[in-house]
């Protein structure tokens, strides 16, 4: 599989000079970052982009490691013929117009499919946007060339989508709202042959990705796509959106990328029992990801008991009941917690979970004492909690967070602190920007910082995989 | 009430020449904006920001229309007292230690209930953040005086709010977000004399107010809330986000604000019968009043048919299944809309609900006709439909949104558009307050988009009073 992401060089079948064309941009995206070599095709022209044009995969003056195919349906199997016979190891069909486009589409698709099991060349797609690989600063998709160009940054989730979308638009936004950085984007359309099965392995021993998001309609192999996940040491998360799970949304898969959905609450099912997480909406799958990514190397088994420090009475209120709503609890602390904490606390209101700070805040007003520090501490050393949620104002003087101290308790105690807070828009991005970089997620609304630590909190590791067993 | 929010005259009860004390920021938020009277009470000064400031209430040299009380608890009821004495029609106490602080405090609560009950002076409060006027200027709160003054906009929502945080902290959040401007925010606290009724009734009543968003712990007499909201003509949309709706959210509430949280389920099904949309976050409320504010008008009775117009076959996917979770049909259209909507398809993909207007966007490339209105006007005009998701992303030339035409077509249809659109982040903000400018609903997550969709096609008109019954 590492010719699709890291070629020397690269055949582009279908490449034009039309600057408004899909031919054209792939040339472009490579123009951008690919050190190695391109050999446009297209026999109507000599010479495209500044570079020599060939009339055909035959005539190319050396076997390139990768072709991207980007030509009408009808001749993308004479074409893939051709490059079985140059001996390319691997083709990236990006045209549309099979499974999803009606009988004659299904055929050319089987006829591919046929292809590759026959003569053991890979093919992805078709009908896809093809891959990026941010670290390599490689755009093999024909995605406008001047948007990814300034936005991409590098992180450790990689995502492989069935929609090209996902992998275009949709990354635009994660990148411009600083969701998320990225290792790899694999948009891998119809799935004739390279599957989610292969992209799994695949980004599993990639050392770069450390959470993998998929976007899925279909599942060519459920169980393996399992196994393959909990056998892989050390463990990965991954979340997988599944799309098509009502009627009109399985109908309307089958006519995007000709995924006969099958029965999306057993695949669910078979998901969260394996240890993936399951997500429901775009942002969430990769607010999920990125969040497991942060914290699952703390969790050595699945826990429920969660202390929340706040500054404000109705968001420790709101934050419980949320918290039970998906199946968190929120317990009293054990009478050593409250007796410890009760010292920095004002007599008339002792503290309880959840733990409104602000009487103790106002209680030390001006006298400097990080009573968000010394509250986590209490919790986190409390042998009935599992885990804290902090909930914060950003940018107000009296309640400043101390991401460093926050990151040694963690570390200290191993049990994952999220942070969920308020406050002017630019602040809460910086501040944001820094807790990631500590490893502490945070979320500026509560109903996701809540989903996200219930996910988090559940997550199972997988057994050990057979070998281990002695 | 009106004294309230609109008095000509206050004494600020508690007053001081210290920046860092609450007494002083009422004074200065007063300066910002108010252009009446202000005195400044405190026998320990002789002048306070400018101001002379009096030893006592009955010296103040005329009668103020508003007392604001920022003292100890223990000398609020002498104080109260000292304002009935004077003729003063309104009290706001802003200070804490009262049911919420124990045994002393709830008799200091019962004895300021009794003098309201006895002498007919109105109190406010005690515990809370007072409120703000965003049409007047108005700040009559111990809120940071700096943070607010630059970032107040009027808008269509009032809130009230049994939270300081909600009222100052999660209110600089919304402004900066630009998520929505207010016209009244409202922070009343242990509610011992005005209570959610009374603030009801209020802004019903208030032409600048057209949505309510209320954040309770308790309820005084629900069954009367409900009556005033299905009594009131024009109906305006209002929205109840309740805390303590766990056990240990409602343990919370009682040391947050003295709230017997009680049966929060059967309020809860007691506020939706009732046609009171209800809230389970922070900015969701917010989200939903938003919306209700600019659909209500076009919603004669609860409706279920959704059409998706997506660019995106997984966006229409994934709409469809969340769609379906929420209750609402993605059905399919007429024959006449699909015969209709042909003429701009390709002939390899006909459309159907979720409506992928890709294929027609690519099928017209450069002829420059505007496939997302013309597929708008052919779904509205469905009878089968009762209200379009858009799904766009902004930015990018070929998916261009009209927002004019798109609100020219709702006021043709009478039936509610949604946008929910990816994009930069720059762009998305400004298409949004465009969006919004033009009443049009604008998320930026589905999940969102689609729990704001299903409140408002579900949304319940009240039934007439019974006065309009002949």
């Amino acid at each position: 599989m590492d010719f699709f992401f890291n070629p020397q060089s690269i055949a582009i079948v279908g490449a034009t000079p039309n600057r408004a064309k899909g031919g054209n941009a792939i040339i472009r995206n490579l123009d951008n970052a690919f050190q190695g070599v391109v050999y446009p095709v297209n026999p109507k022209y000599r010479e495209i982009e500044g570079r020599p044009c060939y009339p055909s995969i035959r005539s190319l003056p050396a076997i390139p490691d990768l072709a991207i195919l980007f030509i009408g349906a009808e001749q993308t199997v004479s074409s893939v013929e051709e490059c079985v016979k140059k001996g390319i190891p691997g083709v990236i069909i990006e045209s549309g117009g099979f499974s999803e486009a009606g009988e004659r589409g299904k055929e050319l698709q089987r006829r591919l499919a046929a292809l590759a099991q026959q003569t053991g060349i890979r093919i992805w797609g078709p009908n896809c946007m093809g891959l990026v690989d941010v670290l390599r600063g490689h755009v093999f998709s024909f995605t406008d060339p001047l948007v990814l160009k300034h936005l991409l940054k590098a992180g450790p989730l990689s995502m492989v989508v069935q929609s090209g979308m996902l992998s275009a638009g949709f990354l635009v936004d994660l990148l411009s709202h600083e969701i998320s950085g990225f290792s790899k984007i694999c948009s891998i359309g119809n799935k004739t042959d390279v599957d989610e099965c292969d992209l799994l392995q695949y980004l599993l021993q990639d050392t770069t990705t450390e959470a993998i998001a998929f976007y899925l309609e279909s599942f060519h192999d459920l169980r393996r796509f399992v196994s393959l996940y909990q056998e892989h040491r050390p463990q990965k998360p991954v979340v997988v959106l599944k799309g098509g799970k009502s009627d009109s949304g399985a109908q309307a898969a089958l006519s995007h990328t000709a995924s006969i959905a099958g029965n999306s609450r057993i695949a669910e099912d078979i998901l969260r029992e394996g240890g993936i997480v399951t997500a429901c909406d775009f942002h969430q799958m990769i607010d999920l990801c990125r969040t497991l990514e942060m914290t699952a190397p703390l969790m050595d088994k699945p826990r429920k008991n969660a202390a929340i420090l706040t500054f404000s009475g109705a968001s420790g209120i709101v934050a419980s009941d949320f918290m039970a709503k998906m199946g968190l609890n929120v317990p009293s602390l054990t009478e050593k917690t409250t007796a410890g904490m009760s010292a920095f606390f004002p007599p008339w209101m002792p503290p309880a979970n959840p733990v409104d700070l602000w009487p103790a805040i106002e209680h030390h007003s001006g006298k400097n004492r990080d009573i968000y520090i010394m509250a986590l501490e209490a919790v986190l050393a409390d042998e009935k909690i599992d885990a804290c949620m902090i909930h914060s104002f950003i940018g107000f003087s009296r309640i400043h967070l101390d991401l460093e101290a926050i990151a040694l308790l963690v570390e200290k105690w191993r049990k994952p602190v999220f942070i969920w807070a308020m406050g002017e828009k630019e602040k809460i991005i910086s501040f944001r920007r820094d807790a990631w970089r500590k490893k502490i997620p945070f979320f500026h609304e509560l109903h996701r910082a809540v989903e996200c630590m219930a996910a988090s909190m559940s997550y199972q590791p997988a057994p050990p995989p057979p070998s281990s067993i002695a």
